[in-house]
């Protein structure tokens, strides 16, 4: 603590990201990467490109970037925000549209930033609890708010919601934006940007860090009606003009070329997800019906927080959230089929012992 | 104006960077960029580059290049911050140490980025007025106040303030933080680096943009004591975990591997400044001594709005502040040596017409 801190800063309890222990290679199913490389046009690009471009700043506005975001989803440059990861594009949100006197709706067990952000920017939290399974029950997100933001699929349950349900959401709070946090949504759910015609409220955020393979570049998305990209605008241009990079704003482009190799790399994932999924229900645990590229399981003991541990010394990395109501479960990030084995293979041989 | 933005963001008033026009090639001297291209090392670096680690997240850390960071200004790594450009840092630092009740002192002719920050963060300004030829007066910043910011050498005046100076500066506000932004610093100045073991208070803020051509990047850093690191890391990591990319991390780190180039670099731009500034006073033009990459200079007829238009149609871009007090100057960035002889001919041929 430092005097020199401002009181909401000393007050702040900060975000803590899935661990990047350095000390040994790792199998590293804890932090929701793709376990594929981005599409080759990526690798081309970055070939392509001459370093000497560097000296000039970025285009401040990734004109050609948002105007292959609104060519992919149908919808105009202006309703395209991008931001340095869709970390920051939430924060953006967060203060352009939350910053009310009145508290902010979001689910108990949903990203554990949510509240940061409300700490960082003096919001009200109000956390929603969950119906049974763990299941968003969106009749719950009614009343006088500041607004409601989810993330769907949920995360960590991996739980997804119908569109009609997120319209329904959007429907019970028309004074309010909702934000759908859709981080997960190419493994198996359908984006609600198809709602945005009817629901100016709505703003969809999206990330290259999961389905695209580029966690490394940094780059977060956010589609909207134009009066909420203008009010994301207004944030970033008194935040920093230029938050996109100019390998970024190239490299995301190039990804953005190969739709074919986009899909084929989800649709592995999501086979090898119900492969895992099957098999650890054959070890004796219980998981969630997933459409994200992770699995919310739990050990046939509920002892999570020790096969965590376990699991890591065997130098295989999972998730475990030491939080109440969720600390029999484990977030497991699905991996390459030769990965899943030997988490498989690990679990099946612990759990002799553990039992 | 829209009824789903917050109070706060309805209020802005957002910065406008340098204009970045695509209609015709332009010789830009406006946004203050390097006019040579990064050190050789970026260029192998980029190529080696593996694009299939892009599908990681980078270290949230960046602990490599904070160690390099430290090694190279003789602190400790826990004393280095960075961000997504010098813009981040100053953005984050205005959150962590000058939201508080009472105003933030910064000189009446400065970054116009810093009351946008204010707005942002609700915080007011106090803006203090120049002595005689733009003039910090150091003792003009005493008295209750949330802190103190101020670029040295400033920007658009290009002056410089003494170490002894800034000492003093520190010394009258020893409860209060003291941001010495020194974008520019390495075009002749001394960096405050060196006072920090005296002053907890003082924060040195420095960028890649400028000396080290890296504006494509997004690079900017903070240097303190550790508690006032420790501030920033705080709001940071409520903010954004990952800020800089796995590129940007090391490409930045292959530009400090190569201190040469760097002088060099530094060297040649220094040379062309003190030329130019030399022709510009035989066209008439009045020009405040430089430390800076760029001249602050007013034109014999105080025309500079108007030489501003002429020089864009004749294909140069040079910045003009619509804004009392600095009306009749032009902010020239330092560029290569046929550049400015292109600049100083163009001039040459308007002056007749203009005089």
């Amino acid at each position: 603590m430092s005097r020199y801190w401002t009181k909401r800063v000393q007050q702040l309890d900060p975000y803590v990201p899935g661990e990047q222990p350095q000390d040994q290679p790792y199998i590293k199913l804890n932090t929701n990467e793709n376990p594929y490389p981005p599409s080759p046009r990526v690798a081309e690009a970055l070939t392509a490109f001459d370093s000497g471009r560097l000296r000039l700043y970025p285009d401040p506005e990734s004109s050609r970037l948002r105007q292959a975001l609104a060519d992919r989803h149908g919808v105009a440059p202006a309703q395209v925000f991008v931001g340095n990861g869709s970390d920051e594009v939430l924060a953006h949100s967060f203060q352009a549209f939350f910053q009310r006197p009145q508290p902010l709706l979001f689910p108990e067990i949903s990203y554990s930033f949510y509240p940061v952000y409300c700490q960082l920017y003096g919001i009200e939290a109000k956390r929603v609890p969950l119906r049974e399974d763990f299941r968003i029950g969106v009749e719950d997100y009614e009343g006088d708010c500041a607004g409601v933001i989810l993330p769907n699929p949920n995360a960590p349950t991996s739980r997804l919601l119908s569109l009609q349900e997120i319209e329904r959401l959007c429907a019970l709070q028309p004074d309010r934006v909702v934000i759908i946090d859709e981080a997960y949504i190419d493994f198996g759910g359908e984006s609600a940007i198809r709602l945005l015609d009817l629901h100016p409220n709505l703003l969809v955020i999206q990330t290259f860090s999961k389905s695209r393979s580029l966690a490394g570049i940094r780059l977060g998305v956010a589609i909207g009606s134009e009066e909420l990209i203008e009010g994301l605008q207004r944030v970033k241009n008194s935040f920093n003009s230029y938050p996109i990079d100019s390998l970024a704003q190239t490299l995301a482009l190039a990804s953005l070329e190969d739709e074919d190799y986009f899909r084929e790399s989800c649709q592995r994932i999501v086979a090898t997800r119900e492969q895992s999924r099957k098999a650890l229900e054959q070890l004796g645990f219980r998981v969630l019906p997933s459409a994200a590229n992770f699995l919310f399981a739990r050990p046939p003991a509920g002892n999570a927080g020790e096969l965590y541990r376990q699991l890591k010394q065997h130098g295989i990395l999972v998730r475990h959230f030491n939080q109440p109501g969720i600390d029999q479960w484990l977030r497991i990030t699905v991996g390459r089929d030769e990965e899943m084995s030997a988490l498989l293979e690990t679990l099946d041989q612990l759990g002799s012992v553990a039992k």
